[in-house]
């Protein structure tokens, strides 16, 4: 049950309404194989650091089961940096600085031992090296998930569509979801976009939650109101990487079970916006989840007597 | 299990995205009604009307088992008047045109018929003009639901204060939450506003859901998912008018209970918005309301394992 996770690990700048960080780990591969690792081992991370990353993160990814000989390590350049700055809605982030550093050479190599994986996770990445890993796949995992950004839209469409084609699962916020469709009604957006390749699409909206779609299915999980949304940064990751997690602990990829697995993937997601960066990922534990889907459990349920 | 509602009966004039109607009959009283009119009967409505309000629309209300001995006719004058235009996002309005004629000399007069009433549904009017009512009913009504907007908490503050003291269950938007309180986060929002008086706040996130919060509990309801929100107007009434009226007819006003209200005002806004004015609302039967309710169901029942 390992699961191939492909993304970016990086620094990242934050300023929001509640502090300011200079330089904190960050990157969507990071946030996915923190929130993963709490379901299932391995979790096989490909990704590409300077020599700049800190050792110390590494080893505490490996200690959570997340297998690193997939990312490869520059010794004369940087690590990716990301700089930016969320207004008070916590819903818009202005992109201050991208270095892209190492980024400009990735050409992501999956390890032999990683061949066999039944899940992959293709985080937000240029679209050629997110197809150039499921070619290099002898055996298509049981189940593809893959995240994009409206960036990928405006430059790479065609080879974004194309690696549509070949995933099961699409994740995109809302804004991207209306952008990839051309339509405004999110009902009518998601109809579009599951006749582009996905079988299944998560809209994420941020604050207001999530929905799935599948053929005419449509599931609805909320976000946790919470007092204070610290940093969002890394929410959707972490948000796909209990996705994830959650599909290969247990192993089902049915609509019935994905709708569980993005109650947990919000859960998660619950946690990281709690304090900077990945910080309180690394604090929490199976009790403290399990009390939080509890809460998910206590937000939405209901009785109704439908006479 | 009489329901008395105080509200406007009145003249739109809508434009959205999808069309434009120049005059049809709207207001919130009346939206109120027709919504909890599917649920208990009688309702009492208390309004005031011109000389113009047509009264095949008062007929096609009492069919419904609405009571209109409480909505004053006003020979001389015409009915109030408004006139607005929605942007692509539904979310906000452009008010036009509001002409006050006949509201300008509301007193509403609770009719002797109605004392008694175990629920009250304050509609959204000058906080005085709600504190009349209150003071009217010999009886204080087992629950008394106030909905209120943003133009009374610049205009009117302190008689708007007064009137929370007296109400078990307070209905803002989410902007009106957060002026209300002076918070940006809802949760921080709605732990002020329960110190003012109300009980129980529902903070209304149209598109987004509802979020309904008791001492230290919170419920969140989805909206549905609908392909196209063709006109918004009285959809906040509809709901209001759904939520009491579930209530009304289960004489059950516990937490448990608000929460399947809450859905079954979900519900019947879904039905709201899908036309122009109430026309949606006059077509709608039982069989109609439970195959909607069991979309609610649909759209958020999950299973967790909770180990």
């Amino acid at each position: 049950m390992s699961v191939i996770t492909v993304g970016t690990m990086a620094f990242d700048a934050i300023e929001t309404p509640f502090g300011k960080v200079e330089k904190i780990v960050g990157g969507s591969g990071t946030y996915v194989a923190y929130a993963a690792s709490n379901f299932v081992k391995p979790v096989q991370q490909i990704s590409i650091v300077g020599y700049d990353f800190p050792t110390a993160e590494m080893e505490e990814l490996k200690g959570r089961g997340v297998e690193l000989e997939g990312v490869e390590i520059v010794s004369g350049k940087k690590s990716f940096f990301c700089s930016g700055k969320y207004h008070i809605d916590m819903n818009t982030r202005d992109t201050l600085v991208t270095d892209l550093n190492v980024l400009a050479d990735f050409n992501p190599v999956v390890p032999e031992s990683y061949q066999g994986a039944e899940f992959l996770m293709l985080g937000n990445l240029m679209p050629k090296l997110q197809m150039s890993v499921i070619d290099q796949l002898r055996v298509r995992p049981k189940l593809i998930v893959m995240d994009t950004m409206n960036f990928w839209m405006e430059t790479a469409l065609d080879e974004l569509k194309a690696v549509l084609q070949k995933v099961d699962v699409l994740l995109v916020n809302d804004g991207e979801a209306r952008q990839l469709s051309g339509e405004f009604s999110l009902v009518k957006a998601a109809r579009t976009i599951l006749k582009m390749g996905p079988r299944f699409l998560i809209i994420k909206k941020g604050e207001h939650g999530a929905l799935l779609f599948h053929d005419d299915h449509v599931f609805f999980a909320p976000a946790l109101p919470l007092e204070d949304v610290f940093d969002p940064t890394g929410a959707g990751d972490t948000f796909a990487g209990g996705f994830i997690g959650h599909l290969a602990k247990t192993r089902d990829i049915s609509f019935e079970n994905m709708k569980t697995a993005i109650i947990v993937g919000s859960a998660l997601a619950s946690f990281c916006v709690e304090k900077f960066g990945p910080q309180r990922m690394k604090e929490i534990n199976k009790d403290d989840i399990a009390a939080r889907l509890s809460e998910f459990v206590q937000l939405v349920n209901f009785d109704i007597d439908l006479v």
